[in-house]
């Protein structure tokens, strides 16, 4: 049993900002030398979320207009009147999300599905550099 | 330390389908000499998801319709206007809840709430024949 | 490779009742010696729910509000007519939000953004006592 932990450093525009980072993942399981095991990835902040969904961009804009209806920018939030940093509305939607998301691995193959991609969702309210945890355990 | 992984096979019905995998989910953890660790359940594919709930009919009925409220069928799709498949909606449900689950085994058994199950939600808008991926690791 | 499983039991308020348990999961995880792996926290119950966030009461009530907002308490729930526990909303709330969290560990530190907290999130309609599950892996 192994454990091996990595980064990858995405720039994001923020503004549900939805960026496919498959490959970039790919790249970081390959040459670790697990055969069997899983994959922890973890997005370190309380403004942006992890999940999966057909990196296709019709569905992403349909993914960012059905959380801009779920919960709206353009309401009073506590967090702004408090700290004017205007971004009440991202921490929202980080909380709903998540931030941590894990894959199996087979035959040091990632499982996932054929229109199933990785995606870093980054709700704040300007363009942000992010640092994602990648962490391999198995065998 | 070790690593197991196997799969179920689930036939759903589509259209938010919620099914008990429980059991199922069981009968592969009990013949695994893990005392302690835990499981991944992880869902390969964009239109469907995991998570726990007690699964009594009425309180899946009242899950099935809240997601039909946050994320409504009946609104038009960029998804759907460029590729005709008509589960835009499936799609986006599915990100927001997220594909993989874990849950931590002790003494050879999950830990689960008394009235805790797991479930598959299946949002496509067809029936499906669908793979869960189970990973046990641990000691 | 290790695994050592530990719980904490923290008392809620219900009714969306958010409490941050970043230092008592901090304090599971120091004198364990994992260099490098990862924690997996489990809310076992199906009315509760774990999540990060910024634990600053102004956002905390924004997500309270948007909770509310996105599964109201007062409409009807089917699991309420059947059941009679008034608590329908909760188990809908607890099911989106989902039971698991994992987080990696690195230098025997768990890795957090500067401003994310854990937070256990109680839905119930009453004061609850809760135990939520920690299991450390890793080497």
């Amino acid at each position: 049993m192994k454990v091996y932990t990595s980064t990858i450093q995405v720039r994001t525009r923020g503004e549900t900002d939805i960026i496919d980072i498959t490959q970039r993942v790919k790249e970081k399981v390959t040459p670790i030398h697990v055969t069997n095991g899983s994959l922890l990835l973890f997005i370190p902040g309380s403004t942006a979320a992890l999940t999966t969904i057909e990196a296709e961009s019709g569905v992403m804009n349909d993914l960012r207009k059905a959380i801009e209806r779920i919960v709206p920018r353009n309401i009073p939030y506590e967090h702004d009147k408090r700290w004017e940093d205007g971004n009440g509305y991202a921490h929202v939607r980080a909380a709903l999300i998540g931030p941590s998301l894990n894959i199996p691995i087979l035959d040091k193959q990632m499982i996932l599905g054929t229109w199933q991609q990785i995606v870093l969702l980054d709700f704040d309210n300007r363009p942000r550099s992010r640092e994602i945890v990648i962490q391999i355990m198995g065998e």
